[in-house]
């Protein structure tokens, strides 16, 4: 779910002063127009890691939009009056009213997520504590407000090293608390927390947008412009229901941001010699492992989605030759049916999980709706936009019956897929695999690179993570693909020992 | 929730036979309507208590349509295929598609409610299992799918009666198995089970329809009265979101059902010797619990609604005489102003909360939402549909956080209140309480009736009840009311003890 923001996003210092100038005169122009023309509100909530500078950027929306239209309120512990009612009061209070905009810096998710981490709240009441903040939000979206969320992240690496540069500058060393650092050293306690947090309230109305807070200028133009954006849509015109706000494009920025795509190094590769031996290894590995699966009714959905030639099928037989036959199935999964395209979307996956014991490999999957269907428009933005929750939904009760679920992004690049399509071309066997549909896809490639970043910001997560496997070098791909199914596995197998205890 | 269910609503055999002719040729007209121009599903829950006749009412409906479009699936305990799979597989597999009508008989409510009544689920997990069902019912209805839900309610005493019946009944005793009659010995612990079950999944679009199981004709003719509506409403056009199924309304069961309303005595009296004695009484005893209440910080929050000259005003009179008044509030509620239209609805409300120790007494309520607002069209059907889950979470917030809740409609009958307006003109410093308004409102007396119905099934729970009070004599009602703020207060510092342990 993080892996966008850890990608060394950012802005150099002229395009930044470049692309505030257009951006202030734009947001006072927005704001201006929601005041006058009162229609809907908006919330901005401003959330995530202590150091990613959610200060700073509050600050600065002050100074590109009026502040006598913005309300910025900061939300510390309860206050004795707060703890008097229930916890959600406080936030009712300073409510922006249609026409205003209102800045929660600190919000409802704070307290929860702090004392889930404490241990103060178990798992169950975690999640009460969560559908509590859908309802709220949902109410928020009913009664007209444009909820925007953003969550400030940094990896833990680049916090230590946030944290420590602030304390040393005497200008800046106020900004970092001993709180702060207590919950530096809690980061891989935060981590789960918030992710589980993110997940279950990123819904098609009020989803979270994730910055990446390491570079200052990056992050407020992201935050700016989002915000534009979403303004901007809104004040246009009003469909129902209201549009979900999403990231700001890239194009804004001066340059192209990396994805996390292009952030893959494409180069990895393994000799020849090395690879026989590690794959062989590996496969032995997966017998094992999924020998011990069966007898143990563990059950595993591998799901496989890439570039066309980047060399799905070369890898499922990577996997299916360490296996017995009797105990695995593969699906292709192409359009739907009509009988499948007559119930909803994720029907046809849910009659293929597998029983005890058993693995399912998707050649292709139930990501075709953030994939395929956005890009060429088979599904329309509320539905996809709305599929990402219903994936998590999904993803959550397998987790929770204790499938083993792994996800692969076979990743090449633009050149290699052409050396592929014209090496298929010439051999024989293998023409029949090309096609017009092809080519044409090429054209697409940018649509899909960011497809497949908001699909892995939006549904990669501890439970289902997605793998993105560098697949230039072949022999790299179907050794990292195995060596991952078998963690996989062993992970599952476990967690079913914690389970039977 | 229930009340409305618990009234004997029962239907002549002479009008049973009369409407059943044209709602058979309606439903197969629209059932066959449906499969030419497939354009959604049906998904029909029949679920309640044992005994109530919910398999005689899917017998009936297979009767009624082609039972070839038509499919029933039963569920009992999961079998060992099923019991590999998580737990919403089964009912994913038999979804009908666009064009057909599934029958659930025994649904995805059967299992967490049973868990949670035989103590294997605390009350967070079943919250989370109640999350897992919104989510499932949010892609129903995404998916083209209009979901209608029938719970089938009898009382303990009924339910009693009517499985002694059914045993004694050579044809009929195979029904009742033993597991029923354990389920009756457990009629106490499944109700406020099922209550949370029922207030937490009745959302705007896949809200429960209650059904009062005691007479057969009655039952058979709603279900598939209401059955008959939802569908040709939909077929007829196909608004965005789905408009939400309601209750079929009476006028087609031949005679008219009672409401809760009108099923009040209103000949309840009190004598004016024993009145004063009962009222003082009253009193003194509300004036020891509100000391009680403000030294151990327990809030409450007491609504009035009622019929205009129904006596809110003295009633609220006979509650404040006995409190001190540094620490309660009244609070009259007149339409929205500006200011408050801006926020979502619930804002208001929300602002008022009473601090610790205190009592805010609300003179109408955020109920105006499904009253007047409802009847005068003030709100959207869509509004004021989403209104009855926006208010249940928000008085679950209260109760969560200690606040005691007590809820009062104020009912008097149509010549009562003529009597009373006559007696305003006459009186001098009591004419200015009576507008034209009050004439108008007189006409729309059913509609009103109607409302507090469906406001009184939706939303009096155990945490925040209604109490109907039979008004026509002041006396009465102000007793009534005192004595029920008293119990109010009561339990919550009993349940205030208890969380201090």
């Amino acid at each position: 779910m993080f892996e966008t923001a850890e990608l060394g996003r950012k802005v150099s210092r002229a395009d930044y002063a470049q692309a505030v100038e257009g951006l202030r005169t734009d947001l006072l122009r927005a704001q201006n127009e929601l005041r006058l023309d009162p229609r809907f509100a908006v919330a901005i909530v401003i959330a995530g890691v202590d150091g990613a500078g959610k200060g700073e950027t509050v600050n600065v929306l002050h100074t590109w939009m009026d502040p006598r239209y913005l309300a910025a309120d900061a939300f510390g512990p309860a206050t004795a009056e707060e703890a008097e009612r229930p916890s959600l009061w406080r936030f009712w209070r300073v409510l922006p009213p249609k026409g205003r905009i209102g800045i929660f810096f600190g919000s409802w998710y704070t307290d929860p997520i702090l004392r889930r981490v404490y241990g103060k709240t178990d798992e169950a009441e975690f999640g009460a504590a969560l559908a509590r903040i859908q309802a709220f939000e949902r109410q928020l979206v009913a009664g007209d407000t444009l909820v925007l969320k953003f969550w400030f992240h940094l990896s833990k690496r680049v916090q230590k090293k946030r944290l420590k540069k602030l304390s040393k500058d005497p200008e800046q060393s106020w900004r970092v608390t001993p709180l702060d650092w207590k919950h530096y050293k809690l980061y891989d306690r935060f981590l789960p927390v918030c992710e589980r947090a993110l997940r279950e309230t990123s819904t098609g109305t009020a989803p979270w947008i994730i910055v990446e807070g390491t570079d200052s200028a990056y992050r407020e133009l992201l935050v700016g412009r989002t915000i534009l954006e979403a303004l901007s849509r809104r004040l246009e015109k009003e469909p129902t229901p209201a549009p979900a706000p999403t990231r700001a494009s890239s194009p804004d920025f001066g340059s192209r941001q990396p994805t996390v795509l292009q952030h893959l190094d494409l180069e990895a590769r393994i000799r020849p010699a090395v690879y026989s031996k590690k794959l062989n290894a590996a496969q032995a590995r997966l017998n094992q492992l999924s020998r011990r699966a069966q007898s143990e009714g563990v059950s595993a959905l591998f799901v496989f989605e890439g570039w066309d030639a980047a060399g799905k099928g070369g890898v499922i037989r990577r996997i299916t030759e360490a296996l017995d036959a009797r105990f695995y199935n593969v699906l292709p999964i192409a359009a739907p049916s009509e009988e499948e395209r007559a119930r909803p979307y994720l029907w046809r996956f849910w009659l293929h999980l597998p029983r005890a014991g058993h693995l399912t490999i998707f050649d292709r999957s139930w990501y075709g709706r953030v994939l395929v269907e956005r890009v060429e428009g088979f599904a329309q933005p509320a539905e996809w936009k709305e599929a990402y929750q219903e994936i998590n939904d999904f993803e959550s009760s397998l987790a929770d019956h204790g499938y083993a679920l792994a996800k692969f992004w076979l990743h090449i690049d633009k050149d290699e897929q052409a050396r592929r399509f014209a090496e298929r071309e010439l051999t024989a066997y293998k023409k029949y695999k090309i096609t017009a549909e092809d080519y044409r896809n090429r054209d697409r490639w940018d649509r899909y690179d960011e497809a497949v970043d908001s699909m892995v910001e939006r549904t990669s997560t501890a439970h289902a993570p997605w793998t993105l496997v560098e697949a230039n070098d072949k022999r790299h791909a179907r050794v990292k693909v195995v060596e991952v199914c078998c963690r996989t596995l062993e992970t599952a197998l476990e967690r079913a020992k914690v389970r039977r205890r």
